[in-house]
């Protein structure tokens, strides 16, 4: 046995141990959407709420409604600060919670929303909210349906938060998710990755960047429709890479189906700005928080179509093909290196960029 | 014309204006679910996100999914202290939100739950939240399907705030609404009135007073049923009476119907202590918030049934006719205090008592 195997069994192991949150008190580490946050819903809420949907632990849950396969999920945003270069909490918010419903293969279609506002928040911030959620409510083609709104203490919060939770319909026979990835299935970005979360840490003015950089927040309802129509049946199972990046969505997908996923690094899109900007801050790009990507796994035969139908939508103009599912290593992400090395590429460990989302 | 005429003349034309808001910073008010709540929601949220189902200002927006009756709400919680005699912001949050749900005369079904935790919070509290939820959701027979977790720096939220949001399927064909209240209809709480709000206040020991009271927090969707079952088609409009208590419930009814609400004050149910904390504070019990009471607006010549109906449910034991609705004051709740005085009983204005839920 060589060495690195045992080290993947050693990993595998400790992997299927049932996840404790050791720590007594919330870290930040348990919102950046990594490994202690896994840890804390496993341990803390699926421990409490027990039921198949929640279990699934995908991005929303599918339900059955009088016969009407329905997605339901929830989104809460506390990104700092409120507005930046490309978009503000507003149309974050919405199109967060759009995203979560598309790659959950549905129609979105109603969204609520839950304010909570800082006594002293000013009343034109809020209208400038108000009118990005609408504006991007409006081209996801959904509808802010119902909503709440809650004032705490000057002191006792940050600002503004905004939870949405939103309802899509399955107007699709598509069944996604990670169960049905089989090794030989390709893996894709839609486009570059890291630019929503490198874009937030500039914004925060304490790296001295210049960057002619924007968020990617967008709405991907469209470019996932135009995925499942160009490939159906094709399609295996659709992430958006937020919180965590692409290195944690893949690591997800690895875990939950066993396999290994095999990714080229110098095929994964990477903006030059980002990249500089990453290694100014130590962080690898495939861990930064995209608000307008998704990963999909494919037919490893149908890959080149499925690319086509991306590239055929603007904001899935920069996808690319990154890697591809293999029988080993099980349940691990390995990443070719520009270098012709590889290396083991984990799930997000600690918060490098906390309230990026 | 009489004095009380023209001032009546005068409300009424200030209410037909536009809602604006006049500060230019969000205050506890805004939160406090009376008229600054009301008029924030009217002029920032449903003038950006204008549709019906906003526009209809219910506890919940009823959709057609594939033509399935269903109903979505969301609800965002901040009380503090986050433990109080009687519950906690866990099964708070779940009953806050299937009671959204059941007063819009839908089957609670599926919950959504979104954390925002600041650094630092104990997990031990989070379990406890989490278990009493999941308890809250079992008593209900809800089941919380999907969740989302932020961590936000120390300092930069209060503990625990929690979002649920909730869908339910109209299984009964009624029609419930404002719209359709009448002369002739009475007005029914289903319990004693004040008690969550009292015991919130308690709890902070900013009184010196010690009370054997609890929260009223409970699922009301079984006596909603009971309700329903027991007069069809005679129920008008149910509104649970949280924030802004039952006195901002029947002034949001009598403007949307320009009808006068008639109350009666010496039938209004109201333990002694919380009475006599009431006094204390110089509040109104009209004005506090209760989270397992509703108001029901029903057929005049079936209240007695109605009544019954309630008070066979353990949780509406408490229940009482309080009034009727009448031609005139239109768009009014007039109260007919116990020293035989007539008063007209206004919205909440202010906060006395703000994070009460």
């Amino acid at each position: 046995m060589t060495t690195e195997q045992s080290v993947l069994e050693r990993i595998e192991r400790a992997r299927l141990r049932k996840a404790r949150v050791k720590e007594e008190r919330v870290t930040l580490a348990h919102g950046a959407g990594g490994k202690a946050t896994q840890t804390l819903i496993e341990d803390v809420f699926v421990d409490a709420f027990r039921n198949p949907h929640l279990e699934a632990m995908t991005d929303g849950a599918t339900l059955t409604l009088n016969g009407t396969r329905t997605v339901f999920t929830t989104d809460t945003f506390v990104v700092s600060p409120l507005f930046f270069p490309g978009g503000d909490i507003g149309d974050l918010a919405v199109n967060g919670t759009v995203n979560d419903l598309a790659v959950c293969g549905a129609r979105p279609m109603y969204l609520s929303a839950g304010f909570v506002l800082e006594e002293g928040f000013p009343v034109a911030d809020l209208r400038r909210i108000a009118a990005s959620m609408a504006a991007a409510a409006a081209e996801a083609e959904v509808a802010v349906v119902t909503g709440d709104t809650k004032v705490v203490q000057r002191g006792k919060a940050d600002g503004c938060y905004v939870n949405t939770a939103g309802i899509g319909v399955m107007e699709r026979d598509v069944t996604l998710g990670a169960a049905t990835v089989r090794a030989g299935d390709a893996v894709l970005v839609s486009g570059p990755i890291g630019e929503h979360g490198v874009t937030i840490m500039l914004a925060r003015g304490e790296l001295d960047i210049e960057a002619d950089l924007a968020s990617d927040t967008a709405p991907l309802h469209e470019p996932v429709a135009a995925l499942l129509d160009a490939v159906p049946g094709g399609v295996r199972v659709l992430r958006d890479a937020t919180r965590g990046g692409v290195a944690t969505v893949l690591n997800e997908i690895a875990q939950a189906v066993r396999l290994g996923v095999v990714v080229d690094e110098a095929a994964i899109p990477v903006a030059p700005v980002v990249n500089g900007a990453c290694e100014l801050l130590g962080i690898d790009p495939l861990y930064v928080a995209c608000e307008g990507r998704f990963v999909a796994v494919v037919d490893g035969e149908r890959a080149d179509a499925a690319l086509a139908a991306l590239r055929g939508h603007p904001s899935g103009e920069g996808a690319a093909i990154v890697g591809h599912v293999a029988d080993e290593p099980a349940g691990t992400v390995l990443l070719k290196t520009s270098f012709g090395g590889t290396r083991i590429v984990d799930m997000l460990v600690g918060d490098p960029l906390p309230r990026i989302c």
